[in-house]
């Protein structure tokens, strides 16, 4: 019973990091399909539509039966919970790769980004997809340092999200409306995409310590 | 016993129906502070910054204490589960209406949201708190036919933010790039609102129905 119990519990553990990976992935492809206008690659996170959401019913199914059959409390019950809430942020993190890849696609074979911000751009997807990569790994480690590390490593994505708009604002600016409102939505699905993964290790702070990663966090020497 | 788990579950329904009528009030004085440019109406919305947080906050206490104690099972777990879904909703709700809140502020003394698209945006923050509204009202009454209804008057809210962007797409946009990206960033924060009241309300025609609203949906006639 008590071993069943904790394979449960893992494969609900190895769910989210699957979801994670997944995620990352797409979010990726996504950027490389945005920044090189390729259709295929725009194609391939697109026809992944509904997949996370699956991955996303079925974790919910486990994650009840668990509660139903194994009735868990005090740590393992906080562990299914936090569970629920990262697989909804894993799952908004699917759409909002589906955004940026159909973006690609609408624009195709025209660039959404214009050539003066695809270097921003490129930054912002390859942190994205790091920092996905870290939350994967702080499911598996459960290390508080590392999850800690992460909230810090996404200081640089809100720069770069200040960066362009700064760049917008720039009366230099020549690349007319339609590429602004782009530039300004498919920043935001980076910025959002980076804010569930920093939740997600936010949460694991919070099961591994009891506090919350806000309480946490000033008392901790920042590692540079 | 019996009478003090219902007590329980009750709260936290009354806790999700407080806080989609407190983000759905935010989100009418941001509407508000941003068409009238009312710095205080901004001020009185943006003071109410972790608010919503903390209720949600009360609620996964309150939650994860019933599922301790009660440990309930079937339909009343299930129950529990989608409230921690939907309160992680009606926080994001509360975030997005500080969103609309503060960029009314950032532009004060000014107009962020030029005189040709004021109406729209009037009818999309309209829009947005009548569907919050209908969502607190489908919490309260588990009422299908009213949470398949609210899916339904969402379709409009499509029909503005496509609108906005066909105004903003319009060779005659003469307001410039800030306000296209003004624009482009509040259409998205009504949108994302209104998606969020949805998801409330397909959740409760789950736990009502055992069905996925989309599966759902198609064999419900559609009421004009």
């Amino acid at each position: 019973m008590r071993e069943a119990y904790h394979k449960e519990l893992e494969s609900i553990s190895e769910a989210l990091v699957e979801m994670a990976n997944l995620v990352g992935s797409a979010m990726g492809r996504a950027t490389g399909a945005l920044l090189d206008t390729d259709l295929r690659l725009a194609e391939s996170v697109i026809d992944t539509e509904g997949q996370v959401e699956e991955l996303q019913r079925n974790l919910e199914e486990q994650a009840i039966a668990v509660l139903a059959r194994q009735q868990p409390v005090a740590t393992d019950l906080r562990v299914v919970v936090t569970s629920l809430r990262m697989s909804a942020d894993l799952e908004r993190c699917g759409v909002l790769a589906q955004h940026v890849a159909k973006l690609a696609r609408r624009r195709h074979p025209q660039h959404a980004v214009p050539r003066d911000l695809r270097r921003t751009i490129l930054e912002m997807g390859q942190l994205a997809q790091r920092l996905m990569a870290q939350a994967a790994e702080v499911l598996i480690t459960q290390d508080v340092d590392a999850a800690l590390q992460l909230e810090r490593d996404d200081d640089r994505m809100d720069e770069l999200h200040r960066m362009i708009f700064q760049h917008l604002m720039d009366e230099r600016w020549h690349h007319g409306v339609e590429t602004a409102v782009d530039v300004t939505l498919v920043g935001r699905y980076y910025e959002r995409f980076a804010d569930h993964a920093v939740s997600i290790a936010r949460r694991v702070v919070y099961l591994v310590t009891g506090e919350h990663a806000d309480d946490y966090l000033p008392d901790t020497p920042v590692i540079h």
